[in-house]
């Protein structure tokens, strides 16, 4: 499609990281979206990304329609560029699209003995509370924090009850899902997984007012404003869809999607070994939880995934065939060889 | 209770705040609570609190058992003084008290056109999804964004459905609950408000697993280790009781209660008019979502306290004749001269 070889391996760095870590909604699922952004002129493939530095811990980032992964990477190493002197480092990027799951840019300033953080909008296809108007995305957030013996603490979670593919999977499947997921377009209870197709929207976590849904509301709410009013990006309902069969929206607000990245070096608050052996003993503590009777153990954030990787490490990706079929016709418009080994 | 003037106006000033904005449960009822710590000599009012500038972003505050008003309010202003030059700061606390309402110190930002958040640990009462352990508060987070023509955008909620209060409330009055808010012992689901006098816990936001009750328990946690871990306060389990009749916990893993506060300068993002100008557009596209039918108007982040401030300081603060008494018998054992007017 264009892209040099850095960025070709900054998309697919993140791609396989969805995939092993068990999240194939935000995987190679998405390549044909992104050819069909790419076709239809709305990611740039030779972007010209425009990093500017405003103070000693904060930056702006202009992506110029890049791939969403090649300007969430370039903005998370400006965050930890900016910690390593700063103590911290914060970035906003507009003018970006989609980027894959959020977790794999706050991961890397793990790296760096650092707390990695991401925030990114989406979409709108979720009503704040009371509303039936799809005023905001799924809108994620994910916070990577270093342990020593331990494995990192990596939450990475939508500010919904449930992310929107679950849905797409029950409608696949024919099934209804639970309440408290969707409304109908007149704000009822609804079970029907493709009601979002007849005006339904996404209830934000917390479900109904009674059980905190403006808490969720509000979470989501706080994503979108770093994310898109700090870069001058486009914000709540007007975020551009992430795929080409929806078109772009006359009114625009700002430019493209936008993200938020903080990294924060561990030294910058205690010194970093007794910081990690005390994230071992606060994981410690919540893995030694007692279950409720019939329940699973207490899971740290970023357990599943990491048990996801082991096994499809060990067994391979699945990749579905509709998806082998997706990427084989790619390959023959692009003249590129295709293998499926 | 010998603090000096400065630290005795710094706690009112937030005592104050919650009256107006209609957060009783956190003003003067507590001040019951606060005298019998002073009383039992887990708080000290002449505090030497220390602040450690680690980087030119971030510092770490040692309240050295402050009433936590007094260690926030100093905290807060340690951040916004880091942001003035590095364009952000970044505090976490240990070694303080309970603080009261989050959003007041999140809102002294606002003053200078900075973004301010808040975050504090508390009381483990509340058992991370799967499990009956109560490992965590109700760990609220705030986070204020200034705006132009429109009020300021300030969200602080805590990281469970309901604030602990309701559950208090509704005991009094002899009600049951809605289901969502708290499990019995064994992790079965409850409408007893009392339940936590039995061995129940509260759930976290989002209810069960299936609602996504372990996002909940992902914000929560990070509340908790920004707080508690960054700077070496109590985390989790650990943290110590913010009311005299529950005994201190033999185990300690750091000092006190932790608070973590962050200041983000807007104009080192953007040009601070035009970001507030974009937040009144945010705030409008918002205000006017559509509405369900018969459901109230959508509200922004700090509305419904806006509006409780505006009545209350038309009809007055409502002090119940139990705090009357409780403040007239604390005055006499303090020989303050007390009127009620």
């Amino acid at each position: 499609m264009g892209c040099c070889e850095d960025q070709a391996s900054a998309v697919s760095k993140v791609f396989l990281a969805a995939e092993l870590r068990g999240l194939p909604s935000h995987g190679m699922i998405r390549i044909k979206d992104y050819f069909q952004l790419w076709e239809a002129g709305r990611i740039n493939t030779s972007p010209d990304i425009k990093i500017s530095y405003k103070t000693s811990s904060t930056a702006v980032v202009d992506g110029d329609r890049a791939i969403g992964m090649v300007a969430a990477t370039r903005s998370m190493e400006a965050a930890i560029k900016m910690a390593k002197n700063a103590g911290t480092g914060w970035v906003s990027t507009r003018n970006s699209n989609h980027f894959g799951i959020a977790g794999y840019y706050a991961m890397m300033a793990l790296d760096y003995d650092m707390i990695g953080i991401t925030m990114t909008n989406a979409n709108p296809l979720v009503a704040p509370t009371f509303s039936v108007s799809r005023l905001l995305g799924t809108n994620p957030l994910a916070v990577a924090i270093p342990a020593k013996n331990q494995p990192p603490f990596v939450a990475d979670f939508s500010t919904t009850p449930i992310a929107r593919g679950k849905l797409a999977v029950a409608e696949k499947k024919g099934e209804k899902t639970l309440h408290g997921y969707v409304q109908n377009i007149n704000g009822n209870p609804s079970d029907d997984p493709s009601i979002l197709k007849r005006g339904g929207s996404m209830l934000t976590l917390g479900g109904d007012y009674e059980h905190g849904s403006h808490k969720g509301y509000c979470m989501s709410a706080v994503v979108d404003i770093f994310s898109a009013v700090l870069s001058n990006a486009n914000f709540g309902p007007f975020v551009p869809p992430s795929v080409a069969y929806l078109p772009v929206l006359d009114q625009k607000v700002g430019e493209g999607t936008g993200h938020f990245f903080g990294a924060m070096r561990i030294d910058a608050f205690q010194e970093a070994d007794d910081f990690k052996a005390k994230m071992d003993l606060w994981i410690e503590t919540f893995r030694n939880a007692k279950s409720a009777p019939g329940k699973p153990k207490v899971m740290i954030p970023g357990d599943p995934e990491r048990k996801n990787e082991e096994r499809i490490r060990r067994e391979g990706i699945n990749v579905l065939p509709a998806i082998v079929q997706d990427l084989k016709e790619i390959a023959g418009k692009l003249g590129v060889e295709f293998e499926v080994r």
